[in-house]
């Protein structure tokens, strides 16, 4: 990974002195996502929103439909995207887009209008996070209308692809689900010398604000307080993303379990991951044992699977400005609400063979905006960290 | 089981014929169960209490501590049993004794007072759950300092061991955890035809009433309010007891992995249980066909085995008063809690062979103060719901 | 008042004996009030449910739309008033019609369906409480369709008309802020003999539950949690009956100010009543002192003060199974939660002539469902607490 | 006020170039306004904390105690004021001291090691709150340990007492409730030529971190969640500073009526102001009608009201950095939470001649730490919002 913890770069400093500003649209900008991107670009430096819009608030200053925004640096009308006034040359004159959009409707949004855009596109929605069209097919019971786009878009996880990140022009912001699993297995997945991991079971629990503003009984005050529930609990789209980059990662094809839960709080995602694990045959014939079971069944050697964890993840996010490994304790969601941050820790159990890593990040900022400015922050060349108050 | 689903029996009538009561004792009534418990025997048409104790709330009126129960009917004073003026007698002449005591008061208590005793104990504390006292030792720490009587104790669960709890003397309350996921595995695991279960992996979350009423930050409203965490998630106590009943259910030993989670709720358990299957040779041979895999890709084996798991859990339960199986359907907490049910179901994952059973229960009622008063009413020859209102 | 304290009466040893059931309808009854209505009718012993209406859960079984309410002991599908089939002979053979409607929608379904009706009509609705017409168009914007029968229906406060409602064959049940605040008012606006109240200011506060089951922005989940707001704060259509319930109870017209506020819970009502108070003339002159003023000034005459509204609020409610009177204790809203009770207390600020009156109930319950089947109960001569669980 | 609205001043600039920073020691760190003072200060270009303390967690880092602050940047461990190696030396050598400190904490800490300290002492406490020791002694039935420094400190709410703030030394900093409470009267209390207010009732609403992190029953999630209730209905110590401050700014004594109560949420302070309005005599004289209540019978008169009460809010705040006025809109807690801001709303009710204001605060950070800040910045001649991301 290169990224540079915390150091703040020389373009930053050159855009400071030459007053120069990005010029940034953001399309679907009132919903819970568009919030957390206008508040964050609006204590960014160099974020010059140039246009918003909403179809359901057309004409609505953000301030009006956000009050606690009042103060707001470019405050302004949203526009509808269905309008006949809808001003392309704006949107085309931007150096960054930002999409908002509900499934299938970024794909639309670009076809209809960015397919010569020459800025950078920033696609907060699902459309173009599989790169292989058959499995968005299979996920998104779906056909793709950009069969052949999907390729161009790097999937926007830094702490992964901070190389592809870098002056690309098209990103395909993560999942919350994945981008809190996924961060969590990288490390042992990637080339572990130690042990395999037989299956992957994740357990993982959303703050209401992951599914939306979405106007259902299920997702009232009266529904959600004092109640949790599993949804979802076989074929969640989330799952097809999660397997796509564990493949990528550990070069093995892995079918996950998933289940999701909704849990009766605004913000934040807990997962909960099962990893069923098994020592490599080469580490164990070294040491004369035969069975995973008996080669844990030593102190020793349970301490030398914690040390490799432990300087797994550390070494893999030693740059990492995002991402904290906690070792043996446990993650709560209340360490990284309102945050950017991604939270790791793990129990090891030694009568089942089995990891339990936890990770806990805030759905909306790493899980969603906050990441989306990573994304947009490393790829401008600009401070990885920039709005993102660290 | 031999449960009469909702008939009133005759004793009942006859009782409330001979205005004859039972004379009701509460060991250590002021906490979140004792709470419970004293609302439950307050509508129970043969509850009458004689003694209610709380080192802490000694002289005060159970309508002070708890205001809602401002018309108690057996409105009294708790008393202390640290108290030289501890009224043993009316403790002995009373017919029922329910101990809500934290780990090792339960036991101190017997030995000190109820060795002689000949009415009925119900011990919602966890001192005598565990069969075989090396168990006990292993999961409490601590050594039992009454383990002749373990195997006295019936573990109460009726749905379970109803035959053995009529009649009983000495009955010990199950926990909160273990009930939700026991009643959630028996129908499965017991005297399984058509598959084994290869691993059990439970992934559990409780309200805080679950944790009793104890002054720590961790329990504090702004700690607990926007939040989620696991816990103990390598040796919960609760392991024991659900190893233990499998054991006896199935006849098999599993070593489980169980992790629970703390939900921003007053009250109710979720277990997501997650069980890797594998049909038994003998079908899999009968249908030719040689893994589990290649028998699951056929829609009309996942058919059979749906049907399968339908017939066992509906015949296992037809005849109970508290669970409830909703099939496919995922039950949630808001469904049971203030309730003594327990509400049962299920996905099957094809892709990774995972069976979720998915079971709430509120861990006060079902899980504690309801299932209690169900082993009263059971073990007295009450009708099961007596007070339990359905 | 004429309410027997929980002396079951005669009549229901009666109908026990007869075996014979109350045949209820229930209009609109998939609501949060119409749950709850349900959820107190499968309790009582003599109701019997013969027809549950929701045009929006057309066909659905009571227990699909509640799960909770799986063992319903009249389990049966909701069928819609606006089908051709909706079957008004069952509605007509009825002994109790519980009315579960929005606003103007109670007086249509009066006009539609029950003008020849015989049986008992419980409106739980609104439009049936204001007694003069033109109160009625001031308050709800709207000509009243039924003039001449907003006469017939008593006001349904038990501790304040049982004699009208006992053989009433019209109820209209009062609102859930009314409520509170009328029960809390009565005691000392009737009759008072030492102090006049010279203005009523009610800050009141509901859970969201209040509002119905409203599908919008500012119900959903992540709108009202970590939120507080006042609305409505100046023309609340409860304002109309409060104000006409006090000039019934103490012969004066009041304008109150009424601010109601939204709470971040499921249910329950806080009303904060703040009345600043004068002592009548004939009091003052007789201690010889001029203004309140001076005369509170003497601690002998503020415990006047406090004796004198403890007398008032105990004699007033000696004989009620439901509303409960603390002194100057403060009650909570989970004192009432789940109950039908009402608990008022008080504190008299010296400073300002201001008595601070504080009264909680749970708007499900006292504020709607429980409050009308203590209607029905006096109305047809029952226990007044049956299904009301005491 | 001579708030310069949002311009980055002079000295910020100037102290970047030469890299001077503000050395901070923050006494009681700890607390929930300790944790929000350090995320404002590690956030605060100028700011170097150079002590912080906590009896309950020496030698604990910073980031132990709070995890959120993993990435602190002066991460420093917890000193103890009553450990013997307590380096005085540090803290006199400090700019600037924070007192994070419960009642009566605060004096003795300065009493102790600050009477010859030339820096900046921000109290955040309440004991230098009140300027008249009899007000002191009334309000928190104590002697005063430092009589003579009552005057000494400035009442630190910037948007009344910006010129005394400036470059003064020592600064008491408002409670939540009266910041919540001045803010929103001051603008009409402040020589107003229209009406006179007869009197001032003020229904408070607090989140549970408004108590601090006390480990007592009243503040368990399950005592405070889905609850509601009314505490210190007559004499909060609030009330001696909001009395205090009204006749400040108006020149008139009140006797204010208030009642706090406990909202179920972490954060956030919601006061609804009841203000009973008197045109004044001239105002009526000059249009020929004699009584208020004719007065407003006219809705001329009505609006002309209103655009006095747009008027004077508009002005008094135009320069001000974080008070918003939203004219009849109704602010939420919402709006400001994770703010410095206080917004401002108001309702007029004719039928009662009561003026309703409603104003809201996060009691952490305009209530509290924030405020401090904000006090901080201006004290020393920095940007007003510095620190507080506007």
């Amino acid at each position: 990974m290169e990224q540079n913890k915390l150091n703040d770069n020389k373009l930053n400093t050159k855009l400071v002195n030459q007053k120069k500003l990005v010029k940034i649209a953001v399309i679907g900008a009132a919903g819970y996502t568009g919030f957390e991107l206008l508040k964050i670009l609006n204590r960014h430096k160099f974020a010059n929103i140039v246009l918003v819009t909403s179809n359901q608030n057309e004409s609505k200053l953000i301030s009006e439909v956000f009050p606690s925004l009042l103060d707001f640096k470019n405050n302004q009308k949203f526009l509808s995207t269905e309008s006949k006034s809808f001003p392309i040359n704006i949107l085309l004159k931007s150096n960054v887009v930002f999409l908002c959009l509900p499934p299938f409707e970024s794909m639309n949004f670009i076809k209809n209008y960015l397919l010569d855009y020459s800025g950078l596109i920033i696609d907060i929605g699902s459309d173009f996070r599989l790169k292989d069209y058959k499995d968005y097919k299979y996920w998104y019971q779906n056909d793709h209308i950009l069969k052949d786009s999907l390729k161009d878009f790097v999937y926007g996880i830094p702490e992964l692809y901070f190389k592809d990140i870098k002056g690309s022009k098209k990103i395909s912001n993560p999942g919350c689900y994945p981008t809190s699993v996924i961060l969590a297995l990288a490390p042992i997945i990637k080339e572990n010398k130690l042990f395999e991991i037989i299956d992957i079971n994740i357990d993982a629990k959303s703050g209401v604000s992951g599914a939306g503003k979405k106007l259902k009984e299920m997702y009232l005050f009266c529904s959600v307080n004092e109640n949790f529930l599993a949804y979802s609990p076989l074929m969640h789209r989330h799952i097809g993303e999660i397997e796509q980059e564990i493949k990528r990662i550990s070069g093995k094809s892995y079918k996950v379990s998933f289940t999701p839960h909704l849990l009766p709080i605004n913000r934040g995602i807990f997962s909960t991951i099962y990893c069923k694990i098994k020592f490599l045959e080469a580490v164990e014939a070294k040491k004369t044992i035969t069975t995973s079971e008996e080669y844990l069944n030593t102190d020793k050697n349970v301490l030398e699977l914690k040390n490799y964890i432990d300087l797994q993840f550390k070494s893999f996010y030693k740059n990492s400005n995002f991402v904290r490994f906690l070792g043996e304790e446990i993650p709560q969601i209340k360490d990284v609400v309102n945050t950017n941050y991604c939270y790791i820790g793990y129990s090891f159990d030694i009568r089942t063979n089995i990891l339990k890593i936890f990770s806990v990040i805030d759905n909306l900022l790493k899980g969603a905006s906050g990441q989306a400015v990573q994304n947009m922050n490393i790829a401008l060349g600009l401070t990885e960290h920039e709005g993102l108050i660290i």
